[in-house]
């Protein structure tokens, strides 16, 4: 089998907080899944800083725990609804969205509880999709559903999927992204793969490899830039791109940076 | 506040599964802790393959969602013990580690449930350290618990974790690696902040920003050209750093990555 035919997934999360306030109240979470793969919760809690993280924390808990038992996506986000009705009796919102690739069934399921679209860029051409069906945030109204789609696992194709600080990035000075044509854009700037049709290998050379999180930099460094360097609202973008394969190994790998405030190291 | 000044947790995992089986017996995940902060629980299952991936997969989600619901380490540690105990009536260990990065105590807790020392490199001359008091595996025997340390979360903490397919990577060809030395001296070699009383600032820029990945990476490789590209076992590392901030924002990055089977591909 030669390398160069072998996919990677690769997983991007940036998060930053509302201007002036240390927490976001957005929560991302990943599992892996008992049956192969791994699901991305994306978890947005009502309002922001302590109170919204303390929602955003137990929805993702709980969505999290499920999934990692081998609860299907759909009912994990039903249960997540109910529990944070039951909890806070229909008084508090979020939205969530669960992306898994799922290996059992060798698709990406999107589920989505947001008004938030997920956006979409497939094949060589980047072709653009938005799954923005009308969806309801959980914790509200009896019976909330997600709304569900499933693409197959292919090479090229990148979801990006956001809670509305990005959506709403800019609106107060008056400005606003065109988020769907900022995504396609910039994938095809950082193409994972030459066309083997239209491109000579020698040039296939000068491509930097795509990173998923170079990606999600991008978007969350467009958001602050709209707001003036102070984002009105938390925001996190996932990306998630099934890539050629970028290294020869078999390993899996997984990193997390975050700034710790000062104030809290201590001394040896 | 110099930027210089403030301090980045880096966390990276590398996993790879023993040669010719598709599926590494152990299991990594991470995990937001709801005061502040985020845990990594690290479990390798009895056996190999699938068996011990059921294994792994069911203690470290035990271990993971106590942790989010806040319950302190060394209960999530018994808790998992207990769990894994009852469902498989004592017949089935596992080694488990929890590596949290706590901002309500300001410390890194380490529980080792693992006969696999922690490695421990600290401050600007990399002195070194073990956690390798004796401890047991979960799941046989009654009122087993974690031996656990408590570190303070200052510049230049280094925290290596692995499985005993690290540790045991070349014995079968009569080869070993002394990891701790091993660690050391690529911390020495990528140096994640100059020394301010002996380097000169010109210095600093020629130096490669420190990262995580690559001393997992590099321990991942070395385990696998101990076993001549074969891998005896599964093998899993964690490195944890507080390090230097590199960006100047403030914001939380994830990635993952993983090669996925062609065969589990799909066409649009």
């Amino acid at each position: 089998m030669d390398s160069h035919n072998e996919l990677e997934l690769q997983v991007a999360v940036a998060k930053v907080s509302k201007y002036a306030v240390s927490e976001s109240g957005d929560t991302v979470e990943t599992i892996e899944r008992p049956h192969g793969g791994l699901s991305i919760v994306l978890v947005d809690g009502q309002r922001s800083g302590k109170s919204a993280k303390a929602i955003s924390n137990i929805v993702a808990c709980k969505a999290v725990s499920l999934l990692a038992d081998g609860v299907r996506d759909g009912a994990a986000a039903r249960a997540a609804h109910d529990y944070l009705r039951t909890q806070r009796s229909g008084q508090v919102s979020a939205t969530l969205d669960i992306v898994s690739v799922d290996l059992a069934t060798r698709t990406i399921v999107v589920s989505r509880n947001s008004h938030c679209p997920v956006i979409v860029v497939t094949g060589p051409d980047a072709a653009l999709r938005l799954l923005d069906e009308p969806s309801e945030a959980i914790g509200i109204h009896a019976r909330t559903r997600p709304v569900i789609a499933e693409l197959p696992i292919v090479l090229d194709a990148h979801l990006v999927v956001f809670t509305d600080g990005l959506l709403t990035a800019g609106e107060r000075h008056g400005q606003s992204s065109d988020l769907p044509v900022f995504v396609r854009d910039h994938l095809q700037a950082h193409r994972s793969a030459p066309l083997v049709s239209s491109c000579p290998a020698a040039s296939a050379q000068t491509l930097p490899a795509f990173q998923a999180g170079t990606l999600a930099d991008a978007l969350l460094a467009r958001a602050v830039e709209l707001d003036q360097g102070r984002p009105g609202d938390d925001v996190s973008v996932v990306v998630l791109s099934v890539v050629t394969r970028q290294a020869p190994d078999a390993i899996r790998r997984l990193t997390v940076r975050f700034p710790i405030p000062v104030w809290l190291a201590g001394t040896f």
